[in-house]
């Protein structure tokens, strides 16, 4: 059961964020500008990162969710979302979002933990200024979805095709507050 | 140095918000909605939370600027700000406030911390569903902040009279992105 009194059909995030639609509006035009705004990383690698740090979080509802969106998006190279879960080294992905996704991890952990070294391996593989920004502020920015999601023990459906559809619906649809001005 | 090519001038999380304006425009955005939008908890309190979880996080930056703040809006009462941050059990404030603070440092660790007691806690005291969610979402967003600020490496003035006017404009004018529609 949810700490405070959430409508009890919505899982995860969607919960809290009809619960308080004042925040629900600034942290849905977050994410729509976070993960399908103008960007140098593909709307898939931003969900794979929100994914990765979702599971390193160990946060069941946005994990699952950011997973199928990745998914949805990446189409035919959908694998690689489950391989870089799995195991990061040996997933079929490029280096430079390799690098990109060790910067995130290390942002899960805390800011002050981004060494030097993370950045010159991103950018040897050939990341620039904006795609380091983008990784090191959706992996921070799933560090605050996820306590929220988790602090308030909302419930995540078990892991199955309503994830899918989820996905599909995130990758098609994004996070609404899409028609404002920004 | 910061681990991209932001204005030198701009210290905290300023130059991040300039060097991508869209996402800066969001994050804006959220912060104004957050500690000064509708709340049952008045802004001094919001920002008391956010320069406490910014502290635990060891962020210089955000901890001084948010307890700057705090210290403006509690105006006669502003010790209270580093009374909280030196010793929270001994700080003289409300009991309620300190179980609330109780449950921030819960979301700092990680959402999966807040147990029950910790809420039971905060409603013995006479905190509603409202309070306990604007204190985990408050809690959560400076776990994203703060990692921005320090995942970039990017400088805080050292500790001084820069602050209090800093705190005292955060206090009067808040975190723009004010005349939007939300």
């Amino acid at each position: 059961m949810a700490h405070i009194d959430l409508p009890e059909h919505l899982p995860g995030i969607t919960g809290p964020l009809q619960f308080r639609p004042q925040t629900g509006e600034a942290l849905s035009h977050l994410a729509q500008t976070l993960l399908r705004g103008n960007s140098p990383l593909k709307a898939a690698e931003r969900e794979l990162i929100a994914a990765y740090v979702s599971g390193l979080n160990e946060c069941a509802f946005c994990h699952r969710s950011h997973a199928a969106a990745a998914r949805s998006l990446f189409g035919v190279e959908r694998s690689v979302v489950d391989a870089v879960v799995r195991d990061l080294d040996s997933a079929p992905i490029g280096q430079k979002m390799k690098a990109l996704l060790r910067i995130a991890a290390k942002v899960q952990q805390g800011g002050r933990n981004v060494a030097p070294e993370d950045i010159a391996a991103a950018r040897m593989y050939g990341a620039d200024d904006v795609e380091i920004h983008d990784t090191v502020l959706v992996a921070a920015a799933f560090c605050m979805y996820n306590r929220y999601v988790d602090g308030l023990a909302t419930w995540a459906p078990e892991d199955g095709p309503v994830y899918d559809a989820m996905g599909d619906h995130l990758a098609a649809e994004g996070y609404g507050a899409a028609n404002r001005n920004a």
